[in-house]
């Protein structure tokens, strides 16, 4: 009989969302009329129409299709040439990554999910609480953990506590040899940023102890302030310590379409069982060509029209939508008198909960009494207690109105 | 410094098709004339249009995008109910599979390499030969081998030989422990089929043998002869027994648009390290949840229309274009004395060298003498040495002129 991979049965049952889909049940059930007022906040996925440029390209694409002259069958595993190119050219430039270290796919979700096929066992590997829980998920499917405690963290991973105290930014570990560290700015999802100095000093760690940084930098396109890294590879010595994982499903509305792309340097390096330094690139373009075949010919068409002129108009008018709606969530939890984080540079307000308040005690509150559905901050990790996340992805009418209610029910 | 999964150093460089290639660029830097002549027939690749009926769906999909009422996020990791049951009611409604027993994936490709994510190591693999390469690159990937030897067979791979003495369909093993099971029917590379006594051989060893088979369907929409089964769920106790991909790759001329899905019977178990029986469905769910975020939507509704009325009678069309293609192929080659297999039910014509020339001899005969591209059997596997296989993927006018050089330099 085939033996199961029995790493899996270590998984909680996917904890966070069914639990407030549970939850979230219970109530539209004892309460159908306030039911119809609830206004959801709580996953991140957008909710404004995807820009006309990106819709026009993919019916090109489709059309080209229609054709046997301009049909496209199996394409490069890797991405085609066009969006890899119009991706190097239009946001790494000045940053020395060529089209080829940049490999399109059908989701960051999926990259930084598979990016562990290509590691071998035995990695000491640093996740920070709270975290995006994809990270952890993976790890224990693929065996790098042991089982989980009574706080759901899990054996053999080094957890960073990211607090207001460290400014949502792990403090660099000290001696402990650690192998691959996971990343997210602007974090998801305490919506916080990491300085160009922060960054830097990760880095010169990473450098220092041949570590790679798996850098996850889906938000980006969120970032309004001056001075805050864009992409890793800013950091002068990234390319040999880094990979980045990016994505069109926030800025340009793609979650539903399905495009991302990861880069990885031709310079960055792991090491064999021999010691041998082996380069990472040929590895993943390996394993992206035998288990992938390429994302969707009219979806990379899309994607790339995401950099055309409309494009940009469109795509800077879907983030200043969902940065209006940030503005106005922070400037409501301000006003009534909550402690908030995040925000600026990243459609996620991390709020504190008013004092004495556990996380899923504020969502409880959030649910019955304001009808607005929130991510308790638990969910993320243990280090997210005492918080929940607020989603600006939504319509402005909607943010309006959770607005309204904050502002009459939460005002201290 | 992380270590990296050295399994993928015991992986030879993507032998087969690279070597075509260097092959082909030689021919064409030394012939520049002739190369104008060139028709590929190697790689199984669609040439025709998209169907209109799929192209009308995508396009009203990506129009459903352009708006804030109809728009799509995220949707499901196991895919659309409205795809998962179109599948259920036209493919299997006679079979006893239910909608939620069919994962919709971006390919058949990814599914046949994910899935060993779900089992443990230990398993005693199947493989036939010749073979699909990424059933055994993948193993490799994953630990399941050792190294190679200098026919390129695997250490730890059970291989069975398909050759003509066995109608291409290997015997079943005796007194051998066996997990898992790899079974493509229609074949690819040969071309040829199963009959359904002899698939209910395999159902009834791997039931007595609690093994799993996975069984590759993806040319099953180019069976004509009655009698030929299309799913190995046709069988009775293959619920228990079997995992099925399937993809519109090749019906619906999907290879560059990516769909397909995967069918797991929640009847299907593996076990555990304890030796306890474990669904597999619900790991395959929790993987694609974690690793996957749902196949594109304009995608999944173009695949939807495959099953319209407009769209079954244009994918009929396509696959009589691509048979039609199959058939002038193997009445070429049989008019020309050769020995031909495959073709019948499926698009590869399947062809024996002529005496004392082995495939990548012919290879290089059919590109230098006939300035045609095909594919070296022994690519696919040490049994397939001594043949070569022609792809009717093409339009008519390649097919018919592959034919005019095969009948004037082939006949014997």
């Amino acid at each position: 009989m085939p033996q199961i991979n029995d790493h899996y049965l270590k998984l909680k049952a996917g904890y966070l969302f069914p639990e407030i889909g549970r939850r979230v049940s219970a109530f539209t059930e004892a309460n159908p009329e306030a039911a119809k007022n609830l206004i959801r906040c709580g996953i991140g996925d957008v909710t404004e129409p995807l820009p006309e440029a990106c819709r026009n390209a993919m019916h090109a694409a489709i059309d080209d299709l229609g054709t046997r002259k301009d049909f496209h069958g199996y394409g490069p595993e890797q991405g085609y040439a066009f969006l890899r190119e119009a991706i190097a050219d239009n946001q790494f430039q000045k940053i020395n990554i060529s089209a080829d270290e940049i490999f399109i796919s059908d989701g960051a979700k999926c990259d930084t999910g598979n990016i562990l096929d290509i590691f071998g066992p035995g990695n000491k590997i640093v996740i920070t609480d709270p975290v995006y829980p994809v990270y952890v998920d993976t790890n224990v499917m693929a065996g790098n953990t042991g089982d989980s405690d009574e706080a759901g963290n899990y054996d053999g991973l080094l957890y960073l506590p990211c607090t207001a105290e460290n400014d949502f930014v792990p403090a660099i570990p000290t001696g402990e040899k650690i192998d691959l560290i996971y990343l997210c700015y602007p974090n998801n999802p305490t919506g916080t940023t990491i300085s160009r100095e922060q960054l830097t000093a990760w880095v010169a760690f990473a450098k220092e102890n041949d570590a790679i940084i798996l850098y996850d930098a889906a938000y980006e396109a969120f970032i309004r302030e001056d001075g805050v890294p864009h992409s890793i590879f800013e950091i002068d010595g990234a390319r040999d310590c880094a990979i980045e994982f990016r994505s069109f499903s926030k800025n340009a509305g793609f979650t539903g379409v399905r495009c991302a792309y990861t880069i990885i340097p031709k310079s960055l390096t792991g090491k064999t069982v021999n010691d041998e330094r082996q380069a990472i690139h040929p590895l993943w373009s390996r394993r992206q060509s035998t288990k992938f075949n390429g994302a969707s010919y009219p979806i990379q068409r899309g994607a790339e029209a995401v950099f055309s002129d409309a494009g940009k108009k469109q795509v800077k008018n879907l983030v200043d939508h969902y940065m209006g709606n940030a503005d106005l969530i922070r400037e409501t939890c301000l006003k009534a008198g909550l402690t908030v984080y995040g925000g600026i540079n990243s459609p996620y307000v991390w709020v504190a909960c008013p004092d004495g308040i556990d996380s899923w005690a504020m969502f409880d509150k959030m649910l019955n009494e304001l009808n607005v559905v929130v991510t308790p901050g638990s969910g993320f990790g243990a280090a997210g207690e005492g918080y929940f996340r607020i989603s600006a992805f939504n319509t402005k009418e909607n943010v309006e109105e959770v607005c309204r209610r904050i502002s009459k029910s939460l005002s201290q």
